[in-house]
């Protein structure tokens, strides 16, 4: 039933193809390296399906307002000849502490009314790698999943360890409460209230996916991928989705290509969405464009939503996902975009 | 400095290559479908160095014995028409019962003394997967993951919500104690002395990954994979390794093949190991023995070490490992055959 959806790539109009190389920087002066190897980074806020009567303007300049906030911060180190890793830390910093985001402050609630945040992040230059999962008052689960990557000799740590590691080495946390906003009471709420009353069943999607996520390109050529999340409204039994599974929500490798996802966390998990893409991009020659929609298009079939950021070592980058709407932003030597709804400037794939 | 390491296939000698197809089966009358249709179970018991003074030979015994025992309990649903699913299933309900093998019962202890354990499954005809982390009561972690796939909405749970889950459908738990054996409490305290004395480096390895594995293919030609494990002796923060991460430690996909893998899983989570071997397989046309060498090659060049089980829809099948030893056996309609050092008839692949 879902053959015939139609897979949106974003920003593709607005600089000509997002799947083509970015032309040659005119940086010149004191950029730490060479001039002709482009930077970029990509952020998302999220994706899922269009509010009934559609965003308010004011909610739409915030969103918009706030992804460029996000891509500059960023932008700023990879200009400054700063690393990948650190310009999608950067970016996600910003976005986790804005309450419009699912991440960080502003998660949204499990089902038991508290929140309990994932994050990963991925080096492309060595395949190193960190997340956390299940953490309830790290202020940046971020910096928890940086951590995990270079001060512990784990990839993943989880729950109350998690805490305690976080909390040896220093990082800040805050009262549970703090994480907690109105508006993700609210929607917690509706979200039992609906399940209750329609009998919806278990399996039933959720209608809207948060989750945050970065991926960037340096002036030393090395891609990096960072994704942060609150996870599924309403979820239950310490719930792992996506966006802390390396390989799934987040992958990263100069080889092949850069990736963070966001969508309903359970199908990226079963087709191991970011390594996927990276992996057609490695061995079937597609370029970043195709790999991602092709992969999109497994999730959609496989009966999942979502979209994806990919970036590749030439700065080739593409926007793939199923969703009405997909916050997202692009930062390169051109210029900087950043959307909300498929509408703006997108080119249509028949997959 | 691994440039050199030779990778090993186990068995081929014994089957003439553990990579061919299976000959054309010779069981008639009343096999539910096809009798053309191969079957085959491939197990593994964990991989490591070979013990100084080598291993005594009623040690080497009752490993084989087990393995055997294990093998025919999956064998047995093969043979009678059952799932791939319930044959890896019941191969390992019996290696996580049995405490030679680092999963359930005899599961290495955590740094606080505790066991802690992860186990995954996955259905390689629709992509179904279910998988549970960090879980201290379950008698048989593998049946929660089998529970999470099949009874929940979500793909893995973990920690304190894993184990309501499996307390709500009413799964089999033990006190922690039962889980805890006197060899491994000696270990412990063997591992921390040796941190404590030598001030080896927190990245260095183990030199034994247990975790139990199991990969099949059913008369009606689907894949599964399984693994459980209690991971790395004296880990800390409610790590989280590869065994219960989907694309990582477990793999199956119609499409391609079916991976269950041992080994230090960091390495494995950053190379994305088992899904990797099936991407391969899916779009470089490699073969399951080529699949498991190359990426068991990529591993050994990160620093890792460990091995992998690999069969596809034909039956073709492999092992790859880099370790001296790994606990291993394949049984299908030719006979069955358990292996444990890399000595016994393997073929040395210089990659």
């Amino acid at each position: 039933m879902y053959k015939t959806a139609l897979l949106m790539s974003g920003l593709v109009a607005l600089f000509l193809s997002a799947c083509q190389t970015l032309g040659t920087p005119s940086i010149t002066g004191d950029t730490p390296t060479t001039s002709t190897q482009p930077i970029v980074i990509l952020i998302h806020g999220g994706a899922g399906s269009a509010r009934a009567g559609g965003m308010p303007e004011e909610d739409e300049m915030a969103y918009k307002a706030a992804l460029s906030d996000a891509l500059n911060e960023g932008y700023q180190i990879l200009e400054q000849g700063g690393s990948s890793l650190d310009a999608v830390q950067a970016a996600i910093l910003l976005l986790e502490d804005n309450p419009l985001f699912n991440a960080g402050r502003g998660s949204v609630l499990s089902s038991d009314g508290t929140v309990s945040m994932d994050a990963s992040i991925m080096n492309g230059a060595d395949l190193d790698a960190g997340a956390i999962a299940g953490v309830k008052t790290i202020r940046h689960p971020i910096l928890a999943a940086r951590a995990v990557m270079q001060d512990s000799p784990h990839v993943m740590l989880s729950g109350q360890g998690a805490q305690v590691f976080a909390d040896d080495i220093g990082l800040q946390v805050e009262n549970p409460d703090w994480f907690i906003t109105e508006p993700r009471r609210e929607q917690l709420q509706r979200v039992k209230d609906r399940q209750n009353n329609l009998k919806i069943s278990s399996k039933q999607a959720s209608d809207y996916f948060g989750t945050v996520g970065a991926v960037a390109l340096d002036r030393h050529g090395n891609l990096a991928a960072a994704t942060s999340t609150g996870g599924m409204t309403n979820k239950k039994w310490d719930r792992i989705g996506d966006s802390p599974i390396i390989g799934a929500g987040t992958y990263a490798d100069n080889n092949s290509c850069a990736v963070s996802a966001t969508g309903w966390g359970e199908y990226f998990i079963r087709a191991t969405v970011a390594r996927d893409i990276c992996a057609r991009v490695q061995w079937t020659g597609a370029d970043v464009q195709t790999a991602g929609d092709q992969e999109i298009f497994e999730i959609v079939e496989l009966g999942g939503q979502g979209g994806v950021l990919v970036i590749d070592t030439a700065g080739n980058y593409a926007f793939s996902f199923s969703t009405a709407v997909m916050f997202r932003g692009a930062r390169t030597e051109i210029g900087e975009e950043v959307a909300i709804f498929k509408e703006h400037g997108n080119k249509e794939h028949d997959n």
